[in-house]
């Protein structure tokens, strides 16, 4: 079992009805995909073409904060609101959705590092979603 | 001018039709929120009853979190995506107005720093909702 | 090969003579024992005994920001400053040290979430120490 | 009195023997520099010459995440550690430094939002030392 898995795990208090293998997937997606999307704007940077990348970082950078902010308030289930979590994982996938798009573009023209980001924000987004269907 | 200010002003590209006094008033309120959000987390814990201050204290790390992450795309103009812009404005209004609410709470049976960081978070929610208003 | 590690291999310039490995392994590690101390200091927040458990959670709030900066800036390649990767690293071990110390003591008296979270900070302190010794 | 200096003012436990104007100033100014560090990344990346801005964007986006986690940890005094807070406030000061003699070049030339951040880093800078002394 992940670490993420083995925290709600031994989590001391009740966790209500959560679908614990959607919200573990979600919690380490955002995780990967914040640092995967660090990561593809820093490589877009060094990118001969970097100025016909600057889009794609903006997005990279804003995709990476939204991760990880998801990717905590998921970590925590004390005083749970679930309007909030709603909230915060559509504004996740939204981000996901917009920078997995840019990269994949990138991606078919042959930029590598494109094309794991945007297969890291696919898949982020898609937990975002599933998740949610099950809130 | 601040400093918030002074960056809008040396930006090098169109900023389109954006209401700048707006835009940095949100900037700033976010970025003072998450402060204030994160020293109320752990002003609570220093509390004789922490145990009765477990869901201010999710509320104010969840707000710190989501105001941070907005402070930072509102920081970003290259590439500007309206959509992205209003959907993280609502996720933001929304952790101001649960942490705000819970704060205020607090506030009026005495406790300082819950009433000061109400205060925050009234102001950080008013700021992103003019906001939203004006794209 | 995990998405750190294709990211790794796909950055489009030089990597210099790092240590691919103890890179990946130590970004990894950062991202990781974020999550785990976030949902630490959570399930701190919600055991009946929390008032006992305001410094755990005070470090592992700091462990947890500590670890995504520097899981962030090992993600970046491009103009690498050697001394502050390793100021960073130093930095983040300190608060892993510290972090496990604390949580080690709360998991041998029976919190499992803590033994966890111990584990997550022994795993990152050793992976910073071992790339600081490879720069 | 600004919000963090209200916020030191009603933490509710001894803050021992701080120097709670250096502290204060300290707080301000690491979020200050984590929103004007964010902007100015961006506005690089939106300048015609973005090819030769890129180790300064690279120097922006880490020194935010340094001033930003800097800010958080400087936010709690609950379990308050010496040693971690020199530790964390050396590493932000390495990367104000290596931030603002960046910046500072790009200044001189006559990249107006570089000079603005130059002068945040310098004043972070600054007063991370100045509370580093004092401790």
């Amino acid at each position: 079992m992940t670490r993420a898995g083995q925290m709600l795990e031994t989590y001391p208090a009740d966790l209500g009805d959560v679908d614990r293998q959607k919200l573990t997937q979600c919690i380490e997606a955002c995780f990967e995909c914040a640092q995967t999307c660090t990561a593809c704007a820093d490589a877009c940077l060094s990118e001969q073409n970097v100025a016909e990348l600057t889009k794609c970082i903006r997005s990279n950078l804003d995709c990476a904060d939204l991760c990880d902010t998801t990717g905590r308030v998921l970590s925590r289930h004390t005083g749970y609101d679930a309007n909030l979590t709603r909230t915060v994982l559509e504004a996740c996938a939204a981000a996901c959705k917009s920078c997995g798009d840019e990269c994949a573009r990138h991606g078919e023209m042959g930029m590598q590092h494109c094309q794991v980001c945007a297969e890291a924000c696919r898949r982020c987004e898609q937990t975002c979603r599933d998740l949610i269907t099950s809130l």
